[in-house]
């Protein structure tokens, strides 16, 4: 059979991760792709995740532009979620739109608010850019994706503030301090990470 | 580990085969479940799919007041989307509240207008019977379940009107005949349906 390859939107974290599995149990030969624009190198932690898990990664940067257009959201809102809506659909674009990319995933869930694609806009993804989207999670609720994480990985959960991962708004937190501005001023206060450190030692590896 | 059982209601299609596929693939004990209401034994045809794909099956009878009541709403709205969308949340429901049921999932897609339950449906499912609800295809595009199941199945499409399967629709226009009523006037006049007749040769099987 021809290999079917698909570029998989990757931080590091439980739900990634859990997508990233899916997708490889479903036949697919997954390329995990964390995005950075370039202010740190936090995406080093997804790629030392996804060494240990034994998936290709690699590093995606968006224009600085983009970031700081998120910024500007999330200052007028005096919230994050618009401005990580906003990343995210820009990191699917451009994903997307590289010559090789057939297929495009992410890791969001049934029971997320943001990031999450409205299904006008999922179709218009696949039909601007010609791409399958996949989202492995969509149909999981908190309770499947919980019994699943834990048969997989080990996980380390904290507080955002202080967990080194490759999510988007470590960046967005950082670009906001540059401005002077406190991200607790926007991000909740109490807002809990996690980060997958492997697979569980009892478990069947793709 | 602690085998994770789910309940997967089951026409003997492409995409709820396609999902029970993809819930062995995830680690679970798959049992299918197809829904009949006694006015047909066309539940067989799923049963025999069932059977040549490997996966344990059983018959789950719903109250013959389900189908009367969905007759009603097809023939009142003059089409059977209501209809089939009050039949699938009543068999989910049904099945949900089994005593020993933990997990139940169904084959509804991204795509699909009905059956398809919405955030708060799914949620009032699982808080109001405590089960998790999983649909392993609901993320997933045409495009990604075409090239999965041309992968797996060796699958059958022809005309509703003449394809021996089991899905709810069956069972609903004969109850209309019953009524002196032509489905055609209530069904789109050209709407094929598919039915799974085995695995492909060179598959993996769970």
């Amino acid at each position: 059979m021809i290999a079917m390859k698909v570029h998989h939107l990757y931080s590091g974290g439980k739900d990634s991760s859990l997508a990233a599995w899916i997708l490889s149990q479903l036949g697919y030969e997954v390329e995990l792709v964390t995005v950075t624009f370039g202010l740190l190198d936090n995406w080093r932690y997804a790629r030392e995740t996804a060494e240990r898990l034994g998936f290709p990664h690699r590093v995606l940067e968006l224009p600085r532009e983009i970031l700081e257009k998120a910024g500007e959201i999330a200052i007028s809102d005096g919230h994050p979620n618009n401005a990580i809506q906003f990343i995210h659909e820009r990191a699917l674009e451009a994903l997307a739109s590289l010559p090789e990319v057939e297929r495009v995933s992410d890791g969001t869930r049934r029971d997320d608010r943001v990031p999450l694609l409205d299904l006008p806009k999922a179709r218009s993804l696949e039909d601007r850019f010609g791409v399958a989207y996949i989202r492995p999670l969509l149909g999981l609720g908190y309770k499947t994706i919980r019994e699943l994480t834990g048969r997989l990985f080990v996980v380390e959960i904290r507080e955002s503030e202080e967990l080194q991962k490759a999510d988007y708004e470590v960046e967005l937190r950082h670009l906001l301090r540059e401005r002077g501005i406190d991200p607790l001023e926007i991000f909740p206060k109490s807002h809990y990470q996690s980060r997958v450190l492997g697979w569980r030692e009892d478990v069947d590896r793709p």
